[in-house]
């Protein structure tokens, strides 16, 4: 029997519109969500005089600085203020929300990163105060024992080192590690974009199909925000997930317009052959 | 059959060691938490150049004047930094905690109250914009849920109103519904004072046992912040629990310590009939 658990990926952009997604969730019968707060990082690191640093791998991927200032930043604002604000939306959409990370039942666990490159002005730094790390391994049961009772996980970093640091992680990779563990089929992905846009500027360049062996071509072409983002597409596919949508997370019903053809999707030829 | 399960209170002062509880939850088999962190509320709060405003009801309590800033101080300190730190060091002492606010799955409802009265410089005030409620109903099926599967749910405030607010409640009460609804018979509370002492300033005026026909005359004489704990006892006590340990949350081995006599006792006298 096919795997009819769907992902739900909601950014965490300032436009995006929580209460058009909540709403519109209620059309789907047995999901996971992971969210993202990038935004509202941004804006408490202000308030708190916290200066937020960025890395910039020598292969181009520009990520947060995160040490033990910043990982405390990270943790009141996706485990506590978006998490549980979305939980509390969705409840009023009659959705059985529970908000999680990964640390929460070892959902996400990984290996804390001991070195980590920086390219700073050209010249390539150590840095090894980072606590960062990558999901490896998933402890399913938590999710499934929710899932399984009706209940809906809402996901978000950190995650957990093997050596039980808290350890920030990317959420796009996440997220495919995630689908594999679970055999997840479908991937929603609600971004601050109509999908994947050809031109940036022009929301009418959307791409509306991209056949998975086409999908290199564009990660190549994508600029940093999106080539992380297909990157973990690429990913999860690979894994085993046959069709990712990408659609408008700004707009009313964001759910029901991706699924009749709004924005991108991505698919493995193989489910139509 | 007795119930062997037990809740575990901690509070969210300073000088609480949450290594030191962690490390000796171990001993115990089948458990819930729930924590306080006030401490951190009134550290995070200065840091963030928000006013932490107190409100004094007629009857002399003191509770946290609760507006929608510091609401959102409240999700960031106790659903996310610590809630979620406290999650991963019980993960490092191998207990599989799930961090969770009343928020999720409706763990904690009940009603906002819509005004509240607040009495400053002698006059009793009308306060209409506080997000503030008691506990009136228990989600009991998730927390039977992670309980029957080995997890040790973490629980701290806020809850959700039956509206789907966000709403701050107080602690020592929630406790008292919660135990009721889970028919829990003994409840284990670390505080930063060896017990009830009847001279806070001398440790060794600690009362080791208080039979709970007498429970009434000790909330007489107590000062506010134990005053409100203790009446949170008498609440879980009429709903059926038999054991209260008050002991210590700054010592190594503290519940071994408190089972072992270290504390006050408050217990039904029905149970040594």
């Amino acid at each position: 029997m096919k795997n009819d658990l769907q992902l739900i990926k909601i950014g965490g952009g300032q436009d995006i519109n929580w209460d058009f997604i909540a709403e519109d969730l209620k059309r789907l019968k047995k999901f996971i969500i992971i969210h993202g707060a990038n935004h509202k990082i941004t804006e408490i690191s202000k308030k708190l005089g916290i200066t937020e640093k960025k890395i910039i791998s020598p292969s181009g991927f520009v990520s947060r600085y995160t040490d033990e200032k910043a990982l405390d930043v990270f943790l009141m604002i996706y485990a506590g203020l978006v998490n549980k604000k979305l939980v509390a939306l969705l409840q009023k959409y009659k959705i059985n929300a529970v908000g999680l990370t990964g640390i929460d039942g070892r959902i996400w666990e990984g290996k804390r990163k001991n070195i980590i490159y920086s390219v700073e002005n050209g010249k390539t730094k150590l840095i090894n105060d980072s606590l960062t790390g990558n999901v490896e391994k998933i402890n399913t049961n938590l999710l499934n024992l929710l899932v399984k009772n009706g209940f809906v996980p809402v996901l978000c970093p950190p995650a957990i080192s093997f050596d039980n640091e808290i350890i920030n992680v990317d959420n796009d990779r996440a997220a495919a590690v995630l689908t594999k563990s679970l055999k997840i089929k479908e991937m929603i992905m609600l971004l601050e974009a109509p999908g994947y846009c050809k031109d940036l500027k022009d929301p009418k360049s959307v791409v509306s199909k991209i056949p998975f062996k086409k999908l290199d071509r564009f990660i190549k072409i994508a600029q940093s925000g999106m080539k992380k983002k297909l990157l973990g597409v690429k990913e999860a596919m690979i894994g085993g997930v046959e069709k990712v949508y990408l659609g408008d997370g700004r707009v009313k019903n964001p759910i029901s317009k991706i699924l009749n053809g709004a924005g991108t999707l991505i698919f493995k030829e193989s489910i139509y052959e």
